[in-house]
């Protein structure tokens, strides 16, 4: 049997399975439904790996992903709030069911990791941004990840771009997060309907509506659904310039399902983006779909363990 | 003798000179005025090493900020706009006179070193801004310079903080440069009075303003200048805020001109600062005033002959 790699991008709603050869090829991939509490959620996770991989002894390493603030270095889980999980040794409780080295990230983290990991370009400096429920990012720096002093990295959902916007969920008001997530999205169409009065599209209601819909119906004409995207669009390339101001990244990735609205709404957010950059920034810096869609996590997160293991840089 | 390790901070209108001995201490500073032409100023650079120190031939490097755009590497200014340089390899040019090794940087990223370098914390990721004509800013992450593969980074004196705001230099509108900058502080000040017709103070016309003049006058109660430096400290703390949310720096230091207005000035700021930032972002950073003051450049410019030669590392 050949060697292989697992990676994992644990969520609020399902944990994500990829299962990687030694060469980084992406062999089978699955997801079971989350469930709360940490010891059930290890347990859960071992059956589903005994069931789906017959020959698992020969997995050389677990990488994880989780939505939240990580201790990588010894595998515990700070506090990661949609999951309901503070100071949780995942790696530890592993050791009950296996010796397989387990390794931990940040699961922006680990989407630019894997990002990073699969771009063609030569790039080293490079940021991968998430526009899903909510606007995260993951920064890759000297071909590395940057974490910080305390693992508080590449919060562009929390920069404020509207002052007098909306009150996010941080307490603050006017985030990136308020205005470019499928959240966002959603709700400024919904207030914006309801100010100008006009009927809401027939066979959506209010409680279903998706970020999906409002790009449909942007792209059918809608004029308010039109004005909420280009806002999103104009503040993300307003966040991202003067993100680039600082870093100058040689490329920003885009990624989340948000992303997923078509080439138009990327090429948008980097049209804003060239017009609020600095020229010489601007001249340097790619914007980009990013290339994993939801496979971004697992494959970061594969990318740990060959990273630790000293199996594969960079192909 | 001892050896010693030159530092130079070369500006648009002086070349300002360190002398430090092997432990780091500045023994001697002077400064002359600038002349144009690349080979015109080595020349007298030179002369002057020559003229204030009889023991130069002790000196075991010369370190040199400049401002503009560097290839550190091979010791070439790439463009300096305000010195009328492109393409001027100074390191070279030394030669010329002396084997003495010369270093190469950006002048806000040698400031940051500088401070890096006297910093009495713990501190490996730290940004030094900057406020003079121009604000800039260098960045310290791991303990050394971060560059970025385009030599552009820290560029917050552009980063855009008011769309609607004043254009800038650089040909956008509302850049954190047109409002915090001594030049902008003494625009909008002069722009205010007019605005709201108030009679201008005795004393100072229109040509001499400066910035220290109304931080003077927002002391003594005059309200419209209290507004311009409130604006320019909420939009410090606004783009400060912005930027800690990409890196989470451990501390943030204020320096150049405008920062000597005073205490209360470098606590408005923090005090916008920690307003505009995420709370865990907000408890991980630091603000306070910069050591250095005028020699930041200067010891960061010796500091890079000391990391060169391997003589020393932080204090």
């Amino acid at each position: 049997m050949e060697p292989l790699i697992l990676g994992l991008d644990i969520g609020g709603t399902y944990v994500k399975f990829g299962m990687f050869d030694e060469h980084g090829n992406l062999k089978s991939k699955w997801q079971i439904k989350t469930v709360r509490g940490g010891d059930e959620l290890v347990e859960l996770i071992w059956h589903s790996i005994q069931e789906n991989i017959p020959e698992y002894e020969e997995c050389v390493g677990i990488g994880i992903g989780v939505p939240g603030l990580v201790d990588h270095q010894n595998g515990s889980i700070i506090e990661a709030v949609n999951m309901g999980l503070s100071d949780f040794n995942i790696a530890e409780a592993f050791k009950r069911y296996t010796d397989i080295p387990v390794v931990l990230e940040n699961d922006a983290n680990a989407a630019a990791l894997g990002e990073f990991w699969k771009d063609t370009g030569e790039v080293q400096d490079m940021i991968l941004v998430t526009l899903g429920t909510g606007v995260g990012s993951g920064i890759i720096i000297d071909s590395d990840l940057f974490r910080g002093k305390n693992g508080i990295t590449g919060e562009i959902g929390h920069s404020i771009v509207d002052r007098n916007g909306y009150r996010c969920n941080c307490g603050r008001k006017g985030c990136l997060d308020t205005i470019a997530s499928s959240t966002g999205i959603v709700r400024a169409a919904l207030d914006a309907f309801d100010e100008h009065a006009v009927s809401f599209e027939k066979g959506i209601s209010e409680d279903e509506m998706k970020a999906e819909d409002v790009f449909r119906l942007a792209e059918e004409g809608n004029a308010t659904c039109q004005n909420v995207i280009q806002h999103a669009v104009e503040s993300l390339g307003f966040a991202l310039a003067n993100y680039a101001s600082m870093m100058n990244p040689q490329k920003i990735l885009i990624g989340g399902g948000v992303s997923s609205a078509g080439q138009k709404f990327i090429d948008d957010i980097a049209s804003s983006f060239y017009t609020f950059s600095l020229s010489k920034i601007a001249s340097t810096t790619l914007i980009e779909k990013a290339h994993l869609g939801n496979d971004a996590g697992i494959t970061g997160a594969a990318y740990l363990i060959y990273k630790q293991t000293g199996r594969m840089i960079k192909q």
